[in-house]
């Protein structure tokens, strides 16, 4: 025998006693807890500063065509084992120069909708007392809007950058006000969204009605829809995204769709033409620098991906998120 | 209770007395029948005008490899519960601004290639007594020769905008005249082409020797191959086109396997390297202000596919030609 | 040309004027709307008498674990299109000596389960007017209560038979009292079953605690566990079922989940040790002669299936139980 | 290194010479090209004689429903890999006793169904100059007429024990005479078809009226449906096979849908409520003993399998029909 | 608000302060960390007494044929969440009658099979200092022959209980000692076995030779093939099994591959003619009151399976060798 | 009957009697042995010149992640049945300007890493003295290591132009020198690279640390990351690695995790952001005129591809390197 400890995990250590991933060159990555990048679980650092807290919010009875985004969470962890601590794009080690930790995920009602945004503010709430910044992975697009009431209590109005194939600005469906297609108007209703500054990036795909573009713009977006990329580029849209939010207080929220179906297939609402996967990180390291208050990635429904395709992507966005809030 | 019907299909209404379809803030687009875009049937119009009637040839007795595509109408149909009335890229609402319905399939034999086409062009001829222009959700790509026959008993020859992996116009496969390889062949030897002004976009791919394309060219077409996709981009692909068509009837023909693998994985004769959706589509727009007479969407084959990512795209694909008939 | 019409659909005719499935030797299988066993719809039979209504209930907010039933009433149907006219497993012939239709699918509320209630128990009452019998295609098994509120209405309590590996029997669920977890304790609650004369079929699997096991004997059940089935087999089953039920007015609340995963996966609570479709078939058969009322057949979730193993599972049980109506 | 020859191919070789599969021990059994079992081609065993030959029948536009089995061959012999010499359940070495060869694949017109049975009867009446007898993976089960046909200018009428959901013995379907319903109404009329004798084994589901149970009976027919499975058994089925086959000669025909789709996702026309592989596999030897002269293992359709379930049931399938000949 | 804290996570309580699975009815089962069962994990539970720990062994560098089980820890406790802490079939409550916790995976080198076998020796001997049995996830089947080692340690020799189809005695493959091939063999020699009380249960499909089952033989097992369970029942193959061990110290090991395919298609050497999962619930829920020193469940190979069906059987078994250690 | 011999195997024939594919204008592609391209067999041409040899080397055991490789090169096999003999891209025809056969698979020994190197290096050692080039389908990266070896000793220290999402220059994995994340590190070592002319093309994701790309440069290789892509395009890429290996030997080391998940899910340690398929064969017809002495296509896992998404595009990258052979 080897004389090495099969029961150990041991961690790659960043600067200041931070706790980083698992190493996988002395424990297979496809063994051990899915926390997401094979992070600590909060209660693992003791009573050590938090960056960022990675939340799970299973939760998806706001859908309106395919559900299953509740297994979302579990998924996207999942999906993130291949994560490495060093992003050679952006020149920086996301888990060495903060500190992130896997917080779980919240117990959320699945047969109640107002209930569950209570749940999703409530959580939220509890845990920025002990993280700087949450990283929230859907579950449905309603779960953004109880978060940004949680992060309006600590920041005021943010700027949302919103990347989706949809507005999610609709009124009712159903005669239901809080759904996953209306949590951005919602939000301009509750104050929560600064007017000036909020963004689609990515929309595509039909509508119901031209109203729904006038609405939208009256609720404080503009709107880059997918069909602008191929002109301005991924370089483009990020300098429009730097000019439109300057140093206000940014909150991406992330739908995977924004993604076009061959590569995020597991999804609720997919929509042909969207983004690449390639196009959509570049677009995300373009936020290095912006100040980054809060980040969701939602819509991830497992039961229609295949091969983790979708999974790994929203894994890696969220790790050019992480990335982010330290590069720059 | 609510005193709302469960029962009752609330329609989108357009001017002139239009009907569209299912209103989905209403009854919910996971439910009730599958039409292509939830629109009424044919016979739920009764007697008004009908601008385009959708309908299905399920038949893929003329594949060489994979078969399946007689699945395909119904799988394309049930992709496209997601459509919604306007369309932002063009400014238009295809279901407003023209009545367009779901004529079902048509019945046709699979075990004799003959009667099939006889079938086929029967079911089509019947149904421009009633409607000014088809779009036809195939099937493999043998239902464009029949389809193009009843459409040149009412415009004559028409130029063919043929987007496709492949060319099409081999001559016979084991001793077969009528196949998915040959439909442009026949249709050229017929006189059913404008031979000044056919076109095959996307080709690519190996072909069995040199003399695939010259023979090709005398048939009438040129072909713009995806690898010149690149260097012209799909606003040089729509210049070409429009220069060589101009206000010539034209009939597109969209073999979904135009799209890489990646997009399209459910069809029977996949060639990697091939389009995006999002180009698929861009190209698609372009066509708004011809003059479209007639539109197959061909070669879906569902079991091959995944979470209807190319029933999706096939679906969309539809929408847009139907958009660019009542746009520019 | 052959002179067929391949616009025509040429139905199987039974006695009495009766409208059957579309003919399959004429119109091939694949082809065509996916009504159930390609019936005809509600609207295609005029004024005549409907004996059998085949509704789907597209409904899955009360689901616990993996949601996607509410795309099952498609599911099922398009998993119906082999069925033919005659069951020789019982002699008889059940859309010939009765007329049965497809009623299409009710519109129901995603987002508020009481109103989902309400939709579902309006839905059944209205159609309820027109046909004898309802067989409902779910949707999650949270439907059965307002569906055995409509038929209370019209037959007073009536004996539930229940096949399922779940008793349903649960008080509530994250504070939630209506959920596919608790139909039956409601319906029992509110009266509307036969103390005496109830049963649950083929139940297996892990319980809560041994409290679960008396509640239900007190809300009038008695319970066959799977574990039994070897025991008795099927013939000694469906003794104790007709020496139970009698002559009273039955109901056959069928969740898919009473077969083993192997033979149903597409569901969303899979239970391991569970039926074979055969048992399932043969137990089915076995009510041949009861008074049967109505009948669910719920839990299909689609995105769990393979190559519709389950859909056809559920559609022959749907096909047994219409026969059992008319045979013995 | 070892010196071992990496490109060797080192055999199990058997008594008389007989060549056998490539040996596991020493060549991984997922390498290496997929012949049935591993068994050398008819052409690696020089003119040594052959007692049973495999043979591909690729071939499916006979098929009403899914297609697809035009891939069965190869997707059988991948499912083959796995497949040992010894039978312990018979207490024979298939490979050992007789010569076995895999005799590749005939090629067969897709879109002729005519010249297809031509094809097919020429290769088989060409490879039994070669081999005593065959043993063919299909292909739809129209393949079985001309097999019959070949195999009747050897053996002159043969009976039939024919495994399968369906009777295989309609007329006509779309006006064809030639389908995979039809082959044994066909060989019953060409008197291919010992009318004593002949038996379908597994029969169950809808079929279109009581007329298809008389008119089979008169065509040479008994039937034993799979709802008798549970009264005699096993051993009961395989009694009542020898009563009626006796000594004469015996065509084993077997659909594969003959299997529950549980067992055989796999397939075209699938019906719930059949066997399982366990059943299957002691029926079929439950034939040692039996006069064989012929077999097909017919109907899988790779499309629709999942992780070679399918395949793998129809291996073994043809692992006891082959043990069959030599043991008893 | 309610009150509710979504961060918390309520756990069924047991008696003598035993921790059990979190309360489903509080926290939904989708959400929070992938335990067994969602118990706690061993460092959740402080210095309590552990009676079962579950640990995973992820590693599958052992498989001849399909690879994959190095994910099969991961996949049971995905596929466990159903579990409910009442077995009503043996009528225990296995997580209240003892403490069963998860104690995580192992890490094991994937690259050398010896220093593979030291890590899982090594790590159970730990763990065995805590825990009073062991229930180890595969990973492949080599992983029994460490696991024997360190219970040997403690129990001297036992007898095993293996459920397989295969036998697993087999000498060397490619020249390698040891393999998932080669574990009994291997603990024979070794002297870990009971040579009078080891049993094969399931064994099924071809072997290399008559060979096999002699050199079985002298190793100390009886063998009961899969088609001796039609004659003797489940109850008969209990019977025989509880005559051969009696009051010796057994251990279980239980290859998922003795289900049949279609109940189990996760999994690396599927062999058609298996159990069904009814007949192994029940067969293990015969081994109640047998002394029941250590279990594993092993090939379990997720990337084969579909809809966690293969899954939900391991985790199903796993519970009623839980129970069975309890009840009786 | 038509006289055609359906026995038959038609090939092309090339100038100087070289042997091409099959004839599939007469013999189905889906039918026959699925050699690459359907060319044929190394034993089927005799004692003629051989200028390419196609061979597979099925072996994962290196890998860190997702196993399967080792089902690679018959998956790939499959996955060429639609190549066709002519380029229009590079205006060649790869199989009439060289004799390109398929020389099968080599026995690689799953166990012992050591032994596998060898035996990986004694087949293609043996091999070259036949083959002029070897173009090999893996397995894992690992074999890249003993192919470079064997090429060293014709052809001296080689240009490495290595396509992957991973640089490969890792040092150890748990203690390990050779596995898939470390060929290149070790034949840098072993002095069998140009440390001037190597290249990383397409890498991406993150990494250990900063020092992962210093050490990596140290052994010779400059890297041009996916990233940088969208700035100078594939003619931009093309020109840097023109410039970089000018006339020396060049090694295509093609690892299909090069492409994004999305066009290659079946692999085993995918990376979102990566080439589209288009992209991938611009690059490799951009390597026409180069000096190429040998190519791998490794890392294609069957289990996670779909629809042999995977497999198309690995099988195209092998046909334009094929192509590139010859062109220019």
């Amino acid at each position: 025998m080897t004389g090495r400890d099969p029961w150990a995990t041991p961690r790659v250590a960043g600067p200041g006693g931070r706790v980083g991933p698992v190493d996988a060159s002395l424990s297979p990555r496809y063994g051990g807890a899915a926390t997401f990048a094979r992070l600590p679980r909060l209660d693992e650092i003791g009573t050590a500063d938090v960056d960022v807290a990675v939340l799970g919010a299973p939760f998806d009875t706001g859908v309106s065509f395919r559900p299953g985004a509740r297994f979302g969470p579990g998924h996207v962890r999942e999906s993130s084992r291949l994560l490495r601590p060093f992003n050679p794009a952006l020149g920086t080690e996301p888990f060495a120069r903060q500190q992130v930790v896997d917080a779980g995920d919240l117990a959320i009602n699945p047969f109640d909708i107002d209930e569950a945004l209570a749940d999703v503010e409530t959580g939220a709430r509890t845990l920025l007392e002990r993280a700087t910044r949450l990283v929230t992975l859907g579950g449905d697009h309603t779960v953004a809007l109880p978060l940004l009431r949680a992060l309006h209590a600590v920041h005021g109005p943010v700027a949302v950058l919103h990347l989706d194939a949809h507005l999610d600005t609709w009124d009712t469906y159903f005669g239901a006000a809080y759904t996953h297609g209306t949590p951005f108007r919602r939000a301009s209703e509750e104050g929560l969204l600064d007017a000036e500054a909020c963004m689609h990036l990515g929309v595509r795909g039909p509508l119901y009605g031209p109203a729904d573009l006038t609405d939208d713009r009256a609720l404080g977006f503009t709107a880059v829809p997918c069909t602008e990329l191929d002109a301005v580029g991924v370089p483009g849209l990020v300098e429009r995204v730097r000019a439109r939010v300057g140093d206000r207080p940014v909150y991406v929220s992330l739908d995977i769709d924004v993604l076009d179906p061959a590569f995020a297939p597991g999804t609720g609402t997919p929509e042909a033409g969207g983004m690449t996967s390639r196009e959509l990180l570049a677009l995300l390291r373009g936020f290095a620098g912006l100040r980054l208050v809060g980040v969701d990635v939602v819509e991830v429904a497992p039961a229609y991906d295949h091969a983790q395709v979708t999974g790994i992507a929203a894994a890696h966005a969220v790790y050019e998120l992480l990335s982010a809030m330290v590069a720059g």
